[in-house]
């Protein structure tokens, strides 16, 4: 699958580019140019990352930038010349006119190329090999789902530590607040090797918007949800997982909840394979929800029910292809999704639990593993 | 400096936009359109988002995606229609047909909206104005500086608990490595409210190359570079602070190495203020190496010396205006910069110290604090 008939060209940094980091394996955290030409891969560096991507990186041919500016200051001597006079020059040397460039390719850069003679055309998906992830990527995904499962257990274990105290919840005589919660789960990511970012634990109402990172207090009583997708430092690569606790008792009304969330997450997986439509998986959540009874509906203040996808792909970007949700997309084999289905209604909570699975010929391959016990008492 | 005139728009996540978050005050993990039409700011967001947008973004009109999208698609039966024709109808709407663009703005995108009629025209800074910090903004990159020193001050904890033995460092009986060093410094961040990504912890000749991060065994009497620039997470802000530390005894050329950089420092610091050229500010650098014998060159397997700029603003990016470097760049009152001179010699080990100030039209306001004390017996 990998492009070997079309030049294609990217600026990027990889912290904002997982097709940059997927093509050089080189991590730069800031913009810099590269070229597929044919088979060859070949970046342009700066003096303070030539001598690492020399060593570290994938490209093939690594020039220095500091000459190529020089030679481009030559060309145009009445312009500020930057990356894009760099870029034609390349473009010359190697006798390439066209590049297929990402979507998120910068425009400005985009337009000055364009005044400069070079044909540009944004595709969706410079890399869709991205999408089937071979063994090592698939391991890599589960060494950070390993990380997450540390980071929800450290979160069990706080509220397992943690005492009720007149409807709060206590640690070590202290207010439990989601901030707590949220760093013991980052450091044990840490200690794992993995970086959590944007960790959610947020408790009853917030935890109502899906993305509401959670702040202040935890209660007791109230279904506290914990999504962490941490980064694996070492690859790139994530893992995605969430578990929805509750400290102390749970009501009938939350159990249903819950149970439900479960029932259409097992729902969901048992028709994920090669060849299935996400949509069709998407359906299963809907199905089970109404048959359920939990109905959901757009309010003037927000959605209540489920009104996110049903999955997502997952690698070097938390959000990627393909997709489970209202929308048409084939499930490929070796593509890699979460399921976490959620139902939120403010008053009663919210509930998501999250896996990640690799798409195959048969049942799916699960790349997560944590139990689903979710009342600590 | 606000922009009151054009209109603008962005399409972007906050993870990757400063611009988008420093728009709407709101952390948005993917990408969102939104609209500047002279001082109102309008913000479409889909139902996982729109809730917590509504209560605590800075937008003052929030719409719901959703039912854009569908009045998109009767407009455009037979388009897959996504953020290209949502904002085609927005302008239609709001009877604007002419946008300023980030540089960065997706290239995919801005095709499509320019085939749907739209102007849009890349600027390099849409808010100029972020390069000049408000009381507000400097105290939060200081806070940010708070977290960095106290992860600077985990490092030299370890480094201080660390025992010698046979040249190698061991703690706890184990041999001591970058890993363990940078983990230490990420967990105290964490405790501090901060994130620290590409913390870098670098001995030897690995801090050779400023952006290596470090991996493996720390040795004794060798120069340990500890380069800490967190994200505080209430705020999207920025520390940058640098310190090198050696565990053991320092030779006399370690020492030269190490005060040539603090006087190139101290050299840069004392010429900083609003009207002031960077290129002037860094010269300073350039000179205090010459006059110490530290000389700068490219070999064939990278560079050896002083090769990277002085220093570069600071705010809620790592890297922003302005820079002081070889280009030509005034300082303004109020804007925000490190000053981070280093040393490079393979076999003699690298050392960079940065620090950050505010520059006014005075001696510039120190934003971070950390002794410069580095040998550690």
């Amino acid at each position: 699958m990998a492009r070997t008939d079309t030049a294609f060209l990217l600026y990027a940094d990889t912290a904002r580019s997982a097709d940059m980091l997927h093509f050089g394996h080189f991590n730069a955290p800031d913009p810099f140019i590269a070229l597929g030409l044919g088979r060859k891969k070949i970046a342009v560096l700066n003096a303070l990352e030539f001598g690492r991507a020399r060593k570290s990186s994938s490209f093939d041919i690594v020039l220095p930038l500091e000459p190529w500016l020089k030679k481009a200051r030559g060309h145009h001597p009445k312009t500020k010349v930057g990356a894009a006079e760099v870029i034609a020059l390349l473009a010359r040397h190697y006798r390439q006119k066209s590049f297929d460039i990402s979507d998120d390719f910068p425009s400005g850069l985009c337009d000055r190329l364009r005044a400069l003679g070079l044909k540009l055309k944004p595709v969706a998906a410079l890399f869709p090999e991205r999408e089937i992830k071979t063994a090592v990527e698939a391991a890599a995904i589960r060494e950070g789902n390993r990380c997450s499962a540390l980071g929800i257990a450290a979160a069990g274990k706080v509220l397992r530590a943690s005492k009720i105290k007149a409807g709060k919840l206590l640690l070590n005589g202290c207010p439990l607040t989601s901030q707590i919660l949220k760093t013991a789960v980052e450091i044990a990511c840490l200690e794992a090797g993995a970086l959590s970012i944007d960790t959610i634990a947020a408790g009853g109402d917030q935890a109502c918007d899906p993305h509401e990172r959670g702040h202040g207090p935890l209660r007791a009583n109230e279904l506290i949800i914990v999504d962490v997708f941490p980064r694996v430092s070492a690859t790139g690569y994530h893992g995605d997982m969430t578990r929805t606790f509750l400290k102390g008792r749970a009501s009938e009304a939350q159990h249903n909840l819950v149970a439900a969330v479960r029932t259409a997450q097992l729902a969901a997986l048992h028709v994920i394979r090669a060849g299935v439509n996400g949509r069709h998986v998407h359906q299963q959540c809907l199905d089970t929800f109404a048959r359920h009874g939990f109905e959901t509906k757009r309010t003037s203040k927000g959605s209540v029910g489920f009104f996110h996808g049903t999955g997502h792909g997952l690698g070097l970007e938390v959000h990627e292809a393909p997709r489970l949700s209202a929308v048409d997309y084939i499930l490929k084999k070796g593509s890699v999704v979460t399921v976490e289905p959620g139902l939120y209604y403010p008053g009663l909570g919210g509930c998501r639990i999250e896996d990640v699975v690799q798409v195959t010929d048969a049942k799916p391959r699960m790349l997560s593993s944590f139990h689903y016990d979710w009342e600590i008492r």
